[in-house]
């Protein structure tokens, strides 16, 4: 492990990031991706500290990663129900937080609906905040576990074409790999209908697709957002047939992008939506490496933000 | 602990294991069962391992009883709330495995409402199983806890006769101490009304009674079955009045049993409905110390499967 | 660490304690204080003990406050989720307890909505059992870490006037409160409506006012209640308005307590109900220092109860 500091206090997006950030984090992570695969001996480097999980969405998944990192570090974790807690008794966030904060914990891992909730904390929380998605806005640790994915198929994450397919108006994830590969100076091309991917969008430096053929054509990266049917994406278009008619990814529409491209997908799938459930399980797919790679991510920014730099990992 | 290796890769039911695996596992449960009764110290066993919860039956005793028995040999304890998941979202069984699989955690404790479950995921999963109830099929840490008990009382676990008393047709605690006290060659009884104990349970070399005194005559081991309202259980018979009357276990039905024999109940209890209150609070009763030894057969079942040998326990 | 002993089996309400037990819990509390709001160690002095948070009623701050103190010891924590437990089978109270007991944890943290219930549990558990909070009767730890930020302000705990404000008829806080003042010997002020400030606490020697002005005059302490307007409490007066009129603390109402007065609440606040937001975020306010001594007044009785004497912590 180098010692080479990261000069965040939070992780809230990928905005905040330097190119030299998220090579850290990448790099920190690697060093974590085979203690994750083998039979592991803990690492103590977080030992003593404590995590809160503090998710006012319910997200099993990704919940279970930051727990599944912590404790891989020797952190304690405490999931602090938030969706149950004195916020039914009508305690304001802010109570909420100041309140946890009073327990000195030391990293608050935060999801919640309303986009810059995250940032929100930083001013007057002491601990560290790592954002685990609000609202619209940004979702880093997804953004950094994609770019880990490619950079280990691809062995570089630079001058590549990455398509990103779907409902980006609403995708925190798109957004912070929008924010990723640009920094990086990769080319992205957003596919989705109109209403979904609006114009707006052209002034993040991005190249705009309505026609999936069309977008996906040269790409080394395809990177399929989830119909979320519960969140009312279905106002934007007429039916989910109708979208999986335009933008299922499947073998004939993936065929336009490069012969060595990989196929992406945050989870959990819609399969026969947005994608075709005999692509999603070739070896295009890279979805549960994606998965794998979530807890090495988590792992590295838990240790880059409380982690001791002398309690050496590797 | 001796260095005889558990041949299996998962925990399935009582149906996969050999009389010798039977044994391994209720002869390093014997070993626990000190540890677990007495102020511990960690068993550093599985330290480093990940063992999750995945439970889609609600059942918080089962579930500590997993919980206590992997944190007692230092694991990390992952509860991943299946009934809240992603699943919600419309993702497949298979696909929330798979997901919660790429995080390569090392033991996945399954509970489901649907026999076969548990065998099904090890058709594509690469961690370790155990079956901590699928539907009607098998329960097999309940009927390895209920021999561990039988063998404390009696010091032997050849040679008895073993009464089942109840709904046998809905029953995987039923199932699985079928299999376990057949592969022992000791005699079973099956009680209960003919629409809870139908005639096919005759060809698993089973003596079934319809009356309660006559089946239970001569037993060295009553176990009682949970009447389950919450499963319907009562569409098979007239009220739950007439079936007190005909199989309630009390002071006077019990006599009919040997003198020495014991009461069990996998819990929860209905009190006055299949069990007497004074009966099940009396020394007759092993009812607590089932419970107790559920941590410790859990221990062996999470040890022998993913438990470093030179790391000797005792 | 003084090796002077805790003679309590279990912490049921500051009524069975005597003004040494009191003193050894907060100086055992002090030596803690400085261990939770540092970059910490973890103490050992749990380590291969298991608490179980039983919770019938929801208190994600309470139950995070014992699960982190806990933690802090290296125990292994439990949340034996009761609501969703067998108890929803129809099992009894006593039933759940009795199982959970089978698995030989050490402490049972219960908080329950029936007054007494702790104690019932006493009658037949064998582990410790600590009262989170029961019913209109008793909660110990919130009186306890109260003293604690009483006694850090005063560096006394004699000698003060305490005045309690709000819905004393039914409030475990104020209950526990009255009690430990009453040992040492501080002057207690009850203030409320007369509804919820009923005639027979003049007989624990308190001071009963109606008006807040008055009541709260010369007072070193003064402690607000929760309006719990999910328990009904407005039944009791005729709006939030009219109450907020008469017994909001506010600036105004504050300047009659004494010069150097502190704020207190038990939390969740209701703001601008019966506290003035400015006034709960002004320097008069030790509600924040109050949660984080609930950690050092939580590890310091899970510590004296069944803490290893020789493993000493500081």
């Amino acid at each position: 492990m180098k010692s080479r500091i990261f000069k965040q206090d939070h992780l809230l997006g990928i905005e905040d990031l330097s190119v030299g950030d998220i090579e850290l984090i990448l790099e920190t992570a690697e060093s974590f991706v085979e203690i994750s695969t083998r039979d592991i001996k803990k690492v103590p480097a977080l030992k003593g500290k404590t995590v809160v999980n503090l998710f006012f969405e319910d997200s099993t998944r990704t919940r279970s990663s930051f727990e599944i990192a912590a404790k891989r570090l020797s952190a304690d974790l405490i999931n602090f129900n938030a969706t149950r807690s004195s916020l039914t008794k009508g305690e304001s966030l802010k109570d909420t937080v100041l309140t946890l904060e009073a327990m000195n914990p030391h990293i608050i891992v935060l999801r919640h609906s309303a986009s810059g909730t995250a940032k929100y904390l930083t001013t007057f929380a002491r601990s560290s905040i790592i954002n685990a998605g609000d609202g619209f806005h940004e979702h880093p640790t997804q953004a950094l576990l994609d770019a880990l994915t490619i950079k280990q198929k691809f062995n570089t994450l630079r001058n590549l074409k990455i398509s990103i397919v779907g409902d980006i108006l609403h995708s925190r994830v798109a957004r912070s790999n929008i924010l990723l590969h640009q920094k990086l100076g990769n080319n992205i091309a957003l596919i989705g209908p109109p209403s979904l991917v609006p114009d707006e969008f052209r002034e993040m430096g991005t190249k705009i697709y309505y026609n999936l053929r069309e977008g996906i054509k040269g790409s080394d990266v395809v990177m399929m957002l989830r119909v979320q049917k519960e969140r009312g994406a279905r106002n934007y278009f007429p039916s989910i047939r109708e979208y999986r008619k335009f933008f299922e990814i499947n073998r004939e529409t993936f065929a336009h992008a490069k012969k060595k491209a990989i196929l992406m997908h945050p989870g959990p799938l819609n399969r026969d939506v947005e994608i075709e459930t005999s692509l999603a399980d070739s070896d295009k797919s890279v979805i549960l490496q994606q998965v794998t790679n979530g807890i090495a991510v988590r792992m590295a920014v838990l240790y880059l933000l409380k982690g001791e730099i002398d309690e050496v990992v590797a």
